[in-house]
């Protein structure tokens, strides 16, 4: 059992922690003071109302609090589950708490380890070893200010870690308290392994009409991912893995992905989406500002984007995506993008790359 | 009154056909031999059953036939009602039947009638005036073989003309056939002046998870056309805008054009769609490979889009609706686009460009 802090207090935050304390460790949920209000509903009584698909339970949480560093003071593990916006902003809060040895995951990274880090090291903490995570751990959503509701758990959550070096012992780590852990070369190849700026950004522009004649009530899904919205997100993931095999990854197809991280059955995509028991549960945003586009084209589709540009792979279908989700979401994906410079990683070529992505050094 | 000819039996020729013919013109509705299939219900009576606002009627139709060469001779005025891919094989199979004097107008042209003029000239075929309409005259739908439905009628068709020196002889005849007629300068202006290329692809693409789903059974308009999908379809009408401006006209905004042509209240896009009296009663198409996105893209927003180009204007998001419009109808907007070679325009500057259009001369 570890003592785990759980900095986010989102849908993904409030499921986390009070998973992790039914299992028996010991957990801080924490958020930074400016979103204060998000544990505003728990802060006395620190209590969770959890309903997952074996029945509804209270869980006490150990600590509940938004001193930064109160929370992060003696964790063995830190997960951050947060929006990748808020990446930056939370490495800043926490970069004076951390101590060596400690260790922060986030979940999902989408290369926001690597924004971790830069941020860490401009505020001069060294020793601490990031990872993350290739989807969040839960299908879930936070259902009121102490509730929160599980539809299913991911079965095999993908790995990477930053040094890549230490991947093996942050594993073993990490899959005591997430079963089923798979790890990553590194996480590079983790953060091109996330499977929700494959699927969103396509899925809720290809539906934008019914999203915002229903107010998103319909079952975005096993309604919105027709045949045509299949063979678009196909075409996204095709770039991905172009990406990838340019950096020397062999990256799994987004249906693989979702078969083995427990979300559907095997086959093509619109097969394992449409079969799937625990997706099928969730309904669309019900705007077109929504994370699914205004996070995960700026910090998903867009960053790739550019990777793939800087290596010379031309990716026309992310691009039409960042182009019209920008203008419908109001945020425009190429200026608010996490770019190469913000991972870090702007002058480096491949060989250098990989060297800085096992060791830590360039 | 005119003999007129109506070339191709689809939505509009029957409407266009039967309306014409109540009107007083002495008409025929012809089809080329590969599409005699369209007009075999009404081939034997000549009888189609129009619908429209004010009750049903059966209306005489002067001739039905699929010999061309009958069709056309001592016609004053030739109509096609086709999809703009026709264009050029109905050209190729008129071309030698065609004497000089005789009008061709391409309803809507979408600049088909530059490649129209071109394969005629390839023919020898010369002495004809040909020009386009801005959209079809007509909301309506063949709702059976002998069978026609009329929803609304444009009350101010644009028309462009080639060569545009002859624009006033030509406006005031097919004025006296469509009243209320507005002249563009040219033909040019007038393909850069069509609705469905602007509406049609963003339209369908930001919807097509709800038309599978429903099989097209929605109203596009007022269902379909919500606020981010106007935000789009204006953003394409934006760079369209911009195109022809830099050959020297003032388009008017789609929001206006469809005021002006009499589907919907004066506004904003979003405003003037969903006011419609007319366009409300147009459910969505059925699947992604429909001609609002086989014809639209190819023969619409990608001719703009390389028009654009070669004037060098950006078009970000025409060319988003390109590249996931042909993933998704399985037709590839690029390689199957009119291009400018078929325009018969690519080795002119602006200049020369316009002295052509004017005189019919380079």
């Amino acid at each position: 059992m570890y003592r785990i802090t759980v900095l986010g207090a989102g849908n993904t935050g409030y499921t986390t922690a009070a998973r992790l304390s039914l299992n028996g460790h010991t957990v801080t949920l924490g958020e930074i003071p400016a979103f204060a209000e998000s544990i505003s509903g728990i802060r006395n009584d620190k209590k969770i109302l959890l309903q997952s698909p074996t029945g509804l339970e209270e869980v006490l949480i150990n600590r509940v609090t938004s001193d930064i560093a109160l929370a992060i003071k003696n964790a063995d593990v830190i997960l951050l589950t947060l929006p990748a916006y808020a990446h930056k902003s939370f490495a800043n809060e926490c970069a004076q708490y951390l101590t060596p040895g400690q260790i922060v995951i986030l979940m999902p990274g989408t290369l926001g380890s690597l924004e971790f880090v830069r941020t860490l090291k401009a505020a001069g903490t060294t020793g601490i070893t990031v990872g993350e995570v290739d989807t969040s751990p839960y299908v879930c959503r936070k259902t009121g200010v102490n509730k929160a509701s599980i539809f299913g758990t991911v079965t095999h959550l993908g790995l990477g870690v930053f040094p890549a070096k230490d991947t093996d012992n942050v594993a073993t780590i990490i899959n005591s308290i997430f079963p089923g852990i798979s790890k990553y070369t590194d996480v590079l190849e983790c953060g091109l392994s996330a499977i929700n700026p494959v699927i969103h950004p396509a899925g809720v522009i290809m539906n934008a009409g019914r999203i915002e004649y229903s107010d998103g009530e319909f079952y975005f899904y096993n309604e919105g991912v027709t045949t045509s919205v299949s063979i678009a997100i196909q075409a996204v993931d095709k770039e991905r893995i172009q990406i990838g095999k340019a950096l020397g990854y062999k990256l799994k197809p987004v249906n693989q992905a979702i078969h083995e991280a427990g979300l559907g059955p095997e086959g093509n995509l619109y097969h394992s989406i449409r079969g799937s028991k625990i997706l099928t549960k969730l309904k669309a945003p019900g705007t077109m500002n929504n994370r699914w586009l205004t996070e995960d084209i700026p910090y998903g589709i867009a960053t790739w984007s550019l990777l793939g540009t800087s290596l010379g792979i031309e990716t026309p279908i992310m691009k039409s995506f960042i182009e019209i989700g920008s203008i419908v979401s109001g945020v425009n994906g190429w200026e608010k993008a996490r770019n190469l410079n913000d991972l870090g990683i702007n002058d480096l070529n491949v060989e250098n790359l990989r060297t800085f992505l096992k060791t830590g050094e360039i």
